[in-house]
């Protein structure tokens, strides 16, 4: 039975301070650090044994996956990285304190960009101190300037199909380490969840969620692997 | 111009207690940990900027380079582990203290065993608390009962051939990360090393050796970074 675990990076430093994140690249917190050891010895001691893994280009998902492998012994499994696990980009929301935002546009409109589903915050100017245009990583690609949840689900599912669906269906058990919105992308593809449900649903940081999938990759059951 | 730099693990556990490791899956010290972070500053601040990674499938190559690539802010590079990058395997005297096998085997014995091009040390046991046959990481292949350095090199250079030459011809800057002898056996073919000087060159830990190449990919410079 194909098997998948998603786990969500640890706390990082802008979860800490509040800040939307999206693309910029941020490290976890020592909070972020132990979240990621403890899922590693959560999957060792429940005897999760993936045998391919697949993460953003994002520090924080990099190392939440190589500290959970460390714990697993397992930092020697394959281990491929990809930008279409990246966070939803928060276009010129990025870098923003979210209180402050809530004090300049009103809760309601901050509210309607984190969660609505498909209305892309403001794009995020060129020349911005968080434009990633130029970052080396994003060399073969355009980076976007704004995401919407949609937008994101637009680029995640491609990779899903053509990449992680091919492992899966060899039989392999596989380990996704990403973001609250690629995981999110994930999940509303997996269990069926509509619109106007998925952007509510929260993914904690940490906590490895498995999938247990049939022959044609649909869900047989989902479940916190702590719960078990 | 095509560029290589290579890297020795930082120091490893048994490194320290004077063991010899081979297969033997052992992490690397405090001052291993320093040493990876070192290497990757220093390769930040002369500007080295690989495009691919490779290492082998142990603990001590693999975190060395995650550990450095983290100070050159470029952990999100790929990474590509594969067994054939390994350390020398040394049979029945893995896990043994070296002072312990001069008493035991004499001076000499021993160091033939560690510098010879072509004799193996004593196969290691079947069943003996370092027989990694049934380690997951190697269900693929079968693991070597010992190696001398020339059949270390018989396994490096078809995988250096096949895998990395495509990268580097490929105008790629290649860092692998990897152990005394994997790294001894692509210094003896691109420097062309003869036999019996290759087993006494000493390739230090955690400090990085660029080799500058050709379009043939022959040696056009090597040197420690350090010393640029």
């Amino acid at each position: 039975m194909p098997k998948l675990i998603l786990l969500r990076h640890g706390q990082s430093e802008w979860n800490l301070q509040n800040r939307f994140t999206g693309w910029w690249d941020v490290d976890v917190t020592d909070k972020g650090v132990e979240e990621a050891r403890a899922a590693g010895r959560l999957m060792r001691d429940k005897g999760i044994d993936p045998d391919i893994c697949f993460t953003s280009l994002q520090t924080r998902a990099i190392k939440t996956l190589h500290l959970a492998l460390e714990e697993m012994d397992r930092l020697w499994l394959p281990e491929i990285k990809d930008w279409r696990l990246n966070e939803r980009h928060y276009g010129g929301l990025t870098g923003l304190d979210k209180d402050e935002m809530r004090e300049r546009h009103g809760e309601e409109q901050v509210h309607i960009w984190r969660r609505s589903f498909d209305t892309p915050p403001p794009e995020l100017e060129a020349g911005s101190e968080y434009d990633l245009s130029a970052d080396p990583r994003y060399a073969d690609i355009t980076v976007p300037t704004t995401e919407s949840l949609k937008l994101t689900i637009e680029r995640v599912l491609p990779y899903w199909n053509e990449t992680i669906v091919p492992e899966l269906k060899a039989g392999r058990i596989v380990l996704i380490s990403a973001h609250g919105n690629s995981l999110r992308a994930l999940v509303k593809h997996l269990s069926n969840i509509p619109d106007d449900e998925i952007t509510s649903l929260e993914i904690p940081t940490g906590q490895p969620i498995v999938y247990e999938l049939d022959d044609q990759l649909a869900e047989v059951e989902r479940y916190y692997l702590k719960d078990r």
